[in-house]
């Protein structure tokens, strides 16, 4: 690793009008920390490209092989789950042998959640909590679903959970700047910058 | 690659009652075809683990490791996205430099189905669709978030969309099936099982 360890910056703040203030803002948080942030939507794709999104998907696939790890926004999306690209972006960087940090502006667990919704119901016959569709919610305690947190959790740094404002659940950046905390220390104890396979 | 070679099986069905006669099923088509079915929920993790969401996550990586491909079942889950695990899985199984095949029991596209569901308005502002909370919804005419769309595409193999009956979303299997046939022709056109890099 030449310079300063590079941050790839996931999570759904991407489809915000004011997307571009926020990385601005993140990024201005990874330099205080020693770190270069990277953004998605800093690969400007042209707009006329008939296959854009395929080469937005490339120009991010680069971006995460180019980062020596990444901070992902795990905050529930249009539902009880975090958001999808986000999630695929965690997978991919975990099987390209790099470590995650993740948060949640959502203090409560994933069950803790739905029920809260409305969106549980206890069945007695087999003793599980089951969403409207009759599948079994997860009864682990975390955040999302285990593949999220256990990916996270067995690098040795749980998912972040920080209750934020009702008001502003996709921009408040207390979880962030406690997930920049847990990289400088990861950084600070590897020094190499890639510690061993992290996809066990 | 010795044998037939092995597919991982991924998707929420999971989290159905009878997820194990749904993943028999999968598993005979995936022999069928030629291959051999690797299902989750065939980790038999033991109850008493403290640990146990971080066994099932280590045993799950490891049939990702060890399968040449997946099929994913991409059909909305909890929301208008799909299920965050199956996608993280996809994602990992990118990393691994595998190829991947999905389908979806739904056959319109994301911004489709949230109009259909009272979920999306127009912006004149920005010419853009925003979901509930003024996010923008992509509108490349994809079925779900443009990396887990992009990321098929880019393979030669798009996600394939099947339209189930209301009544049985996660269980149909016409989408698989036609995932195994573009498995059987990817395996027959390739011969080692690991074709150049998938996450580009």
């Amino acid at each position: 690793m030449i310079g300063r360890p590079k941050i790839y910056l996931a999570g759904p703040e991407v489809f915000l009008a004011d997307a571009k203030a926020i990385s601005g803002r993140k990024k201005e948080l990874c330099a205080d920390h020693g770190f270069e942030g990277l953004f998605p939507l800093d690969n400007d794709a042209p707009q006329t490209d008939a296959s854009r999104d395929l080469t937005i998907y490339r120009a991010n696939v680069a971006m995460i092989r180019q980062a020596d790890c990444g901070i992902f926004n795990l905050t529930p999306f249009r539902g009880p789950h975090a958001d999808v690209g986000t999630v695929f972006e965690l997978g991919l960087l975990t099987g390209f042998g790099k470590p995650a940090f993740g948060y949640s502006n959502e203090s409560q667990s994933l069950l803790e959640r739905m029920k809260r919704d409305g969106q549980a119901a206890f069945d007695k016959a087999t003793q599980q909590w089951l969403d409207a569709s009759g599948m079994a919610i997860e009864d682990f305690g975390n955040a999302d679903n285990l593949m999220i947190d256990a990916c996270l959790a067995g690098q040795g740094h749980a998912l972040v959970r920080n209750r934020s404002s009702e008001a502003d659940p996709f921009t408040t950046l207390e979880g962030f700047v406690r997930c920049l905390e847990l990289a400088r220390q990861h950084f600070a104890a590897s020094h190499s910058g890639r510690s061993p396979a992290y996809a066990r």
